[in-house]
């Protein structure tokens, strides 16, 4: 397909296509003549998910490049493309994570959970802040209070990747799955919003 | 007590309490000197759901004046408190809420829910917006898909409501309720994003 084609099943625009070559993000079409290329499936996979990290993760283009590179180098791995993808993993894995305020606690529950996540994991420092937050404001709360919710997050987590296909391409599967993962947050929230709204009501009824 | 302890209990600096007292937030201590006043429980009370309503939930001086007002004229009832300090109920609600695009396919899914829910809660919008941010990036979405994550949802909403104690004084309830509500956000999306890992962990070995 022509770049038009291109930025019209992707939708972005083409001045915007043409960036992401420049820089590297999107790799080159197959030259028919001087001034014009032939995009195919494979480009317009890769298109959406540079769309995706830049546009809906916000990644800058050199974090982009860098996630891009090593979802290169792990081809095929499905488990490892998602985490580069998501944030889950960084792209180095060389170093200690530092430790952070309530990174114990974190540990504890992780253990007790019996979870296979990697200690570089984001999430982690979030939890981490969480609690501490919490009990500065002197809340009684101990990583085992967050127990049942992570009982409820390992069901969420399910039907999170139950909505992956394994026949897409893994590009596709990935792109995907950081669309849902992002985009969904604020509405999961919205929906315990409004469960706590129907629950009071029945506990006040 | 005097207005030094009254900052100490509270966490919130003394300056700060007296400008609530001048914007009419927090009631006048009772005088016993020309300078000086006394503070009780009910003052401690309502500075910490002051606290609450501006620094976590972000409301304006003269918002969380509405919604104050509004609590004391519901006096004793845990489920418009609630709903008031919350913010899933508006103070003022006389008018029909606007309609908004993807708004019809919230009050379906709403009620095969069975749901018990205000209609201008501002969580049917994020909802609403979220459905057609999706389907407006080509994903096969409607508010059918977001029927087990409901339910997941009324299980986490159990598991809120049952952090509040019914014994407490109904102010400090609702303070509690705001503050694990909101700042558990981070958290559940964090604990949802740790089962993801682990889920791809385990379908990937």
């Amino acid at each position: 397909m022509r770049i038009s084609e291109l930025s019209r099943q992707s939708g972005v625009p083409i001045a915007t296509i043409k960036y992401y070559l420049r820089e590297g993000l999107l790799q080159p079409g197959r030259a028919t003549a001087a001034t014009q290329a032939e995009y195919d499936e494979a480009h317009l996979r890769r298109l959406r998910l540079v769309r995706a990290l830049i546009g809906v993760r916000g990644l800058s283009v050199s974090a982009t490049r860098e996630v891009l590179g090593a979802v290169s180098a792990h081809q095929g791995e499905q488990h490892q493309v998602l985490g580069l993808v998501l944030g889950a993993r960084p792209v180095g894995e060389g170093e200690e994570p530092p430790a952070v305020p309530g990174g114990a606690d974190v540990d504890a529950l992780v253990a007790e959970l019996g979870w296979d996540v990697s200690p570089h994991a984001p999430a982690r420092a979030v939890l981490a802040e969480t609690l501490e937050t919490l009990r500065s404001l002197g809340e009684p709360i101990d990583w085992h209070t967050l127990l049942p919710y992570a009982e409820l997050a390992e069901r969420t987590a399910v039907l999170d990747l139950d909505q992956i296909h394994p026949s897409d391409d893994l590009l596709a599967q990935a792109e995907r799955a950081l669309l849902l993962t992002v985009l969904m947050e604020p509405a999961l929230l919205a929906l315990r919003r409004l469960a706590q709204e129907n629950e009071s009501a029945r506990r006040n009824a």
